[in-house]
């Protein structure tokens, strides 16, 4: 069920089933985390867990039954194209136990998207039109075969101009909680040099998550340390201790 | 338990654990799974499944023990610095319940690796010399830090470039499978005038896993035809029949 919260305080969750064998096999890399991810905390939502599962139905009724439960939204990326490995749509009708039949919307706009192009509405194209029963569109601006929505689980394309288009317009529609706010503060010390002083400033701010990640380049290690938190004063508060420690 | 296949035809399988808050807040975008997914494929060992989790013990035991029970190894990405936010020794230890305790072996390379450059062994570094008793190590070429095996959980660190040592030295190790080959057909049809052919072809070779995937540029739709599989012949054959209907 979508949060219903009330106030903005509350912590709204969401959770990624990114559906491909192309990302499992390494051949495609993931472009779409980051554009979810930062979507939905502009809309004060959290993502809590991502999975990534194969083109198999009872993998990714598992993963989208687990985690629909367990949080407010569900995002799912890939699979809703007209191919025959496309099986999103009968594997989120099966995780809700539904039929997945023709939506009579989604086989309009497909049928005047393609005829209008002087295209002919094919059953691959049909194959398009069917979505669980009951679940609402998001419209596809860029080519036409949209994604839907039933109950908390928005199933969306896997190709990021689509799937970014899509989510811009489920995003505008979530009930979103308390915003993450977040500092970075770069600091060129050794992991291990600082591990201490942060240690101790994360015990005197326990609602503030502080986050050390090392990179390395050119045979250096440097650190982003990375603050966030709801509270903009506790953040400024625990940024002000970094910098100091660091210093 | 790690595979025991006495045949190259058996399927040998693996999970990813990417432990890590920067990626579930978009500010880290991951470099590892196709670095994974390629160095396990090329010795036999199958990538099936991905979960990115928090930093938080439950989450990650929880993920842990799932996994490791129903694939033939899990490999962890993340999570064992020298910082307060890094506790996935701790919590793969609670996974097995096992103590996380100091790994003789690690301290002494680690006192050594800081000693030897005149640095102090403190309390922070010596934090990653801790891992679940019985644990075996990792070599870190990079930084000293090892990672560790647990049973058939494999623990590496979350950089990328440490990370890809450390699984270079450990998949010398795996007892692989059937090493899943691929060819990739570059097309220029859209997907849904495709469909039917690929999807005749995909029911003559149930063996080979035909994949098509959409790329979208320059408002022009392409599409990879993707054919993988573990027996030459088949690969072969179909990719000849893909050829054949695609022209």
């Amino acid at each position: 069920m979508p949060a219903q919260n009330e106030t903005k305080n509350e912590i709204v969750t969401a959770a990624l089933v990114i559906i491909g064998n192309e990302i499992l096999s390494g051949r495609t890399h993931d472009k779409n985390i980051p554009y979810v991810a930062e979507k939905l905390n502009d809309v004060g939502v959290r993502l809590v867990e991502i999975r990534v599962v194969p083109d198999l139905q009872d993998k990714i009724v598992e993963a989208v039954n687990i985690l629909r439960t367990r949080c407010d939204y569900v995002f799912t990326t890939g699979g809703i194209g007209p191919t025959h490995d496309d099986i999103t749509a009968e594997s989120i009708a099966a995780a809700f136990d539904l039929p997945c039949e023709k939506h009579d919307e989604a086989w309009a706009t497909l049928e005047g998207y393609y005829v209008s192009s002087g295209r002919e509405f094919t059953p691959a194209r049909q194959k398009m039109a069917m979505t669980p029963r009951g679940a609402s569109l998001i419209p596809n601006p860029v080519s036409g075969a949209p994604g839907f929505v039933i109950e908390n689980v928005y199933v969306m394309a896997g190709v990021p101009h689509i799937m970014q288009a899509m989510l811009d317009h489920a995003a505008a529609t979530l009930k979103g909680g308390a915003q993450m706010m977040s500092e970075t503060i770069l600091c060129n010390h050794q992991e291990s040099e600082i591990a201490e002083a942060l240690s101790a400033i994360q015990d005197r701010y326990p609602d503030i998550d502080i986050g050390s990640y090392p990179h390395y380049a050119n045979g250096k290690f440097t650190v982003n340390v990375v603050l966030r938190g709801t509270d903009e004063a506790l953040l400024q508060g625990a940024k002000r201790d970094v910098k100091q420690a660091l210093s």
